[in-house]
């Protein structure tokens, strides 16, 4: 395991001691949550916790979670007690980008719902201003997607068809994505919103305001990050 | 042909007359649409038109207007010259609720593309106040939808799942429909910034600003009402 992959082994194993009997939890997707999940896995299989249920975020996280023995369940009304997902970017104040694996609706969506929203991620994911280096994902009906690219370039930013016109990346709600390169230091509030009015787009990868906290693994260890809007 | 009918047809018909030879048009849902659109085809094929496409935004309209010998194509970039629909509640501002038929995200994503919206109508859909007998319908992504639904709900509306839990109903883009009911005069311009901005939120039937034009016929014949924003 190189060191890469050894900080999301940790970061993953640090939510996973978050998680207390009878929680029911939000599970993010991708390459750090796969180490959050193992470990929640191994704890429910050893009985040191019970009553665990989760609401997984992709379909590549539900098969996964199913491997593991964890019970799966829809999201309530309600939502979930506690939320664990990985991030592209994790700026200063918490604010992410996320969505290079392209569930990004429906991350967002458990995300909102949750009482206590952790991300995970190695330390690489760190920068000082969002832009740096991830596009901001934006999902799109392919239902005039080109119409809907123009109307997000008029918003400052280069949309590029994931996979191509040929073979475009399809999400779990079948719908495109268009990877939005930002100039470093964008008014990432403002572009959210204008995305968020424009008819055609489902959702966007910029998740402003919504992480109370991130654990972040790096040669130091696992530093834990707090919001101010940390519960 | 009863009144109402009269009335739709005579909409429909009005807004033939608005279609010059090589537009390209936007062709909106639903049964005064439909009127529209069978003059558009009769003067086609009567070679009083040329070289005019159409861009549906159903597939029943898809469906219609290949019946009718209308060139189809798909949304370009550059957006349609003029595009025609109907709707379910209209200002005296032009502001519309639209998508009692369900194709709401289209019909959105074709309008905004339109260098000219023309909205069609009988007499009856005028109100003074939105919400006065339509509810807002909101396209949802189904996984999730009760934790969406609670959302809005706390935007103060009462949402009702379209088609029932047991076979609720299915956009063209395999979405649910949340028809939210309303106060009379509820702040509309808010309720469409927060919902937008919600996760699992796809689009509403709220078309602010939007018409330049609506066609609105009744026993006094077709009317022309202008919006501030016409061209």
């Amino acid at each position: 395991m190189n060191d890469s992959e050894r900080f999301k082994w940790e970061a993953g194993e640090a939510a996973a001691r978050l998680v207390r009997s009878g929680d029911l939890v939000g599970l993010g997707s991708g390459s750090t949550v796969r180490y959050f999940l193992e470990a929640l896995g191994r704890e429910l299989a050893a009985g040191k916790l019970v009553d665990v249920s989760g609401v997984p975020t992709s379909k590549r996280t539900e098969d996964l979670a199913r491997a593991l023995g964890i019970p799966l369940v829809e999201l309530p009304a309600e939502g979930v007690d506690l939320a664990v997902d990985g991030a592209d970017e994790i700026s200063p104040a918490l604010d992410a980008i996320k969505g290079l694996g392209g569930a990004l609706a429906r991350e967002k969506i458990v995300a909102a719902a949750a009482h206590r929203f952790v991300l995970v991620a190695d330390g690489s994911k760190r920068v000082e201003r969002l832009g740096e280096r991830a596009p901001v994902p934006v999902e799109v009906l392919s239902f005039g997607w080109k119409r809907t690219a123009a109307l997000l370039q008029s918003l400052g930013c280069e949309p590029v068809l994931r996979g191509g016109v040929i073979e475009p990346f399809a999400t779990d709600n079948g719908n495109l994505v268009l990877d939005c390169v930002l100039e470093a230091g964008f008014d990432a509030p403002a572009f959210a919103a204008a995305a968020d009015g424009l008819p055609g787009v489902l959702g966007h990868g910029l998740f402003l305001g919504m992480a109370h906290e991130a654990l972040v693994a790096g040669s130091g260890g696992v530093i834990s990050l707090r919001s101010p809007q940390s519960p």
